[in-house]
């Protein structure tokens, strides 16, 4: 979160930078800024509370002009969204400008100490020291005090530096939050991801963990935090712009819903071998190795940790090794069991989620192999992962997550039946069968999707609930989670996910006459348990939307509404049946008028912890 | 679930039933019901929705007497609370009488059956199939067609029936669900839970699953399904009846909670020996079969869950062995790893809980050897079990369970400091250290309940919020999620529990300007992350409670009230941390004017799955 552009070149890098602010907006839209060397050789700056559009009305009546300059598009953590507290910030003299994305942790201490020294705080951000600290080591060379400086941060940043004392040059240092550098010609671009530069360059250098860059117009050079250079290789970016545009639909969200069969296809295909076996590309894990590991963990937060938790049933079940899962922000502190014997899988669709990226390398560090779920190729964590499954969704846009989802879960159906059939725990017949279903996938929820006037009208009647519930069980109740994460992100609606059986154990005193309780009933095993769950909520009231497989009328004596999925398998019935939820939460949130795409106090790409 | 009382002798039943189904209330108490078989040989049946109370109302006035009869105390799962739903049922000619606990699984089939042989249904209850099943295979032996009736019966029972063909007996069958019967003299009893028979006997004979017993004044005859008799020791109930009484407090649940410095003693004294060792009375795990077990799972439901992932924290840490948890209705259907190198550790208060009792019986048919830990001697779970560390709480009536978390995780220290010391992960002086600190919890609890005035005054402004958040991470984010269970069974306000470092994925989209969030920052090694984490929600308009150790002042700079604990361990502060937490929930349901022990739509010890 916190988007960061900066550029140097012979262009008017007003134009340049908040063309790259639109296109980082996903990762914070609290406040946007920037900080311009106009033609005076002083730094200029704007910065406004609220979204990007605010700030480009306000400098439309200004005139900045400049080649050299720094954007950023916030997420609050340190201080609330206001003017003050937006980004760029500056030292006292305004000599030198800096925009951040992370967290200062010791930011409290070195306030102080700058305090102590006669240094005066505009703003209640973290980020305000950074400037601060540079200038306090200034002494005639720009490069030297943010190294100094960077010395005495702890936490996590990408950092950009301008300074008018050394106008030829912008400085960039990246410490677990990412940034790439776009390579022109007799022109440069420093951004925290790919979009925001590819209007004007396809050459990318990735900037790794603790490496910094000096930026000049004609030159780039990159470093470690002691100096010595370091030589990169170019990356040649190959996907197209559009394909991170809205083309036709009214936002993003509803855009990648749609876009859920061909995701889906793009990463089941190119798995599935003619003769009906998996093969993967970027995947060395052995039977050997394979036989010898003694767990599993899955590792991922919000959306991503849903898909783990489906993940974790198939992969028990198809390759019978035992598998732990836990968000990425508990982990770390967990006292996880990681060893050379543990196999650690981390799901995040940007690979840049900064706490899902700790836990990658704290298992890398106690000696685990390392399987990356990512959609973004080349983001730190498919980098530093040993084995990486990429999720061939597209770009995705909308801050709630969908096609990541549903290819998420279609990975680890792969990976799980790969695995099976590696240490010889599936037989072929079970394998053959699921991987048959698997391919039919996309053509179904292709087919839910045509149809979806019952999923709308059902969204029509939500719009003033406070509460909803969604119950299930099994690989139902994993999806009932994604669900009831959808619907909080995009409608504001306080909704809440629970094992069917586990309701009566305290949170059934909630259940009032009407509540809302979507209740997923698709799992054939579990069809007559959960029949009897449904009915004790009806007992209490709660009016029952139900999700079942086409066929299962019996279902309608127990539920208000039923919503029928085409059939598939049990184990593998999620990806069908989160799509009239991820439905229901669109409608309801375009219903009530929130912001689909960007909703409150989110942003994507969380890479801070 | 649903309480169950049988009663024949030479005494006026009314009373004896009445008596009796007030101390079951507990277990249900949408209606309440009796049938008696008066003195002309007649069933007179009195049933109404609503509490007990409605139902003694009802009977003042009607002059019933006999001294064979059978009551009901329900909480309803198949068909709404009513006069007609509640329990007793009858046959068509009103010649058999039953009360049943459970949940009859396969009800519609068997009523369609029933329909097609003429039976009339008056109810929408799974139960009514029972009485007309016995009426349909009564051939002048009431035993004989209550065996064939049972034979078609799929999911849960505990029965007893009585009919004016054979008025000299009671019929009581269990399965799945608890029953007990009350050995007198020239009378007998039987019932769901030992309290109900208490101020008559003291003798009881614990039915186990699949017998049934017939009762006659001067005889009781136990047998299996199939009619073969069993011979059974008497157990003699030693603990005091007015242990379950209120004795001065307004609810049982702030009794309960006033009464945990005395549980937490009760339960660590015995276990600790003078020389500040760890002696387990009941427990025979082995050096040897410690190190030879590779991993562990807890598994129970609702609060005793929450006690079970704490018990996974330091298990995990002191112990160094992999712990699994689920909650018990997933983990049957979730393919879990259980073999002979699996310890299994369930959780129950009442040792009853039916989805608890289904996992135990599943783990040792797989050859793992189990552990519960249960706070009713001689129940279900705990004479299933293999071993049995019982909390020493009293008996706990409050619905909404205080007293029996805190012991739960008191057993689990123990329980991981002891198998730690086994199994030689833990130094000696890691464990006199934390052994020292765990003998002082009874005192600081009770050093917290001495001065109230602070959380009264926070709980006070709480009372008209709709929604509110629990956040925390490590130990704290599991005592959170109690918490929150806490007040949403008593107080019916929609509360979450989030881990503080997920919330930004996602559930932070329902923080608006004065959201109370709840936030317990007491663990010394995650203190700076859980203050960048209050500041993301301050940011975003939050109102921070936070609870925090004595000397901690430095929350207060982004908190906007704080509730001080006394200092102890990281590790073992969930014992203090969540005393505040109920307290919040008692007095906040107790200004809502909600019905503290007996919250809607819940009932203790979940008899049902």
């Amino acid at each position: 979160m916190c988007g960061i552009v900066g550029y140097i070149g012979n262009r008017d890098s007003v134009n340049v930078l908040i063309d790259g602010l639109e296109k980082l907006e996903y990762r914070g839209y609290d406040s946007a800024g920037i900080a311009i060397l106009n033609d005076n050789n002083n730094i200029e700056m704007k910065k406004y509370k609220g979204r990007l559009a605010i700030l480009k009305e306000n400098i439309k009546e200004v005139n900045i002009k400049g080649n050299l300059g720094i954007g950023h598009t916030r997420w609050a953590t340190h201080g609330e969204p206001s003017d003050r507290n937006s980004h760029p910030h500056l030292n006292p003299s305004k000599t030198i400008s800096v925009v951040h994305n992370g967290i200062i942790e010791n930011f409290n201490q070195l306030r102080e100490e700058l305090q102590g020294k006669g240094y005066e705080f505009l703003s209640e951000t973290d980020t305000e020291v950074i400037p601060h600290l540079i200038d306090y080591y200034y002494n005639g060379n720009l490069l030297d005090a943010i190294k100094k400086a960077i010395e005495r941060l702890e936490g996590a940043f990408a950092i950009v530096v301008m300074s008018k004392e050394e106008p030829e040059k912008l400085i960039a240092v990246r410490k677990d939050s990412p940034l790439i550098i776009g390579v022109g010609e007799g022109e440069n671009f420093i951004a925290s991801d790919i979009p925001a530069v590819i209007n004007y360059t396809r050459k990318i250098y990735l900037l790794e963990n603790e490496e910094m860059a000096v930026l000049e117009k004609d030159n780039i050079s990159i470093m470690d935090f002691k100096g010595n250079v370091i030589e990169k290789e170019i990356y040649n970016v190959t996907w197209d712009i559009s394909q991170a545009e809205k083309g036709g639909y009214d936002h993003f969200m509803i855009k990648e819903i749609f876009e859920q069969p061909k995701a889906l296809r793009d990463t089941i295909s190119p798995r599935i071998t003619k003769d009906g076996s998996i093969k993967l590309d970027n995947i060395n894990i052995t039977k050997e190795y394979i036989k010898n590991i003694n767990k599993i963990y899955i590792v991922a937060c919000g959306t991503a940790y849903h898909a783990g938790i489906v993940g974790k049933s198939l992969i028990e079940k198809y390759a019978k090794i035992p598998v732990l899962t836990d968000v990425a922000s508990e982990f770390r502190y967990n006292n996880p069991f990681i060893d050379e014997k543990t196999l650690m899988i981390v799901v995040s669709q940007s690979g840049e989620t900064a706490d899902t990226l700790a836990a990658l390398r704290l298992a890398k560090e106690k000696g685990a192999r390392t399987l990356a779920l990512c959609n973004v190729v080349g983001s730190s964590i498919a980098r530093e992962a040993d084995d990486v499954f990429y999720t061939w969704a597209g770009p995705e846009i909308a801050v709630a997550s969908t096609k990541a989802y549903t290819t998420q879960v279609a990975a680890f159906i792969i990976i799980a039946l790969y695995l099976g059939k590696l240490n010889e725990n599936i037989s072929d017949s079970e394998y053959n069968t699921i991987l048959k279903e698997v391919i039919k996938l996309p053509e179904k929820v292709d087919y839910i999707l045509n149809d979806i006037f019952k999923v709308k009208d059902i969204a029509s009647n939500m719009m003033n609930q406070d509460d909803i519930f969604f119950i299930g069980r099994g690989i139902d109740y994993n999806v009932a989670m994604e669900g009831s994460l959808k619907l909080k992100e995009v409608s504001y609606i306080h909704s809440e996910a629970m094992a069917a059986g586990e309701l009566k154990h305290g949170t059934l005193a909630l259940i009032e006459e009407g509540t809302p309780v979507i209740a997923l009933a698709t799992q054939d095993n579990l069809y007559d348990k959960m029949i009897s769950n449904i009915r004790e909520v009806k007992a209490r009231g709660g009016y029952i939307i139900a999700v079942s497989k086409e066929g299962n009328t019996s279902i309608e004596k127990s539920a208000d509404k039923v919503i029928y999925i085409p059939d598939t398998m049990d184990d593998i019935i999620g990806i069908l049946s989160i799509i009239p939820l991820q439905l229901i939460s669109y409608y309801v949130a375009l219903g009530k008028n929130c912001d689909v795409d960007k909703p409150r106090n989110l942003a994507k790409s969380v890479t801070v912890e």
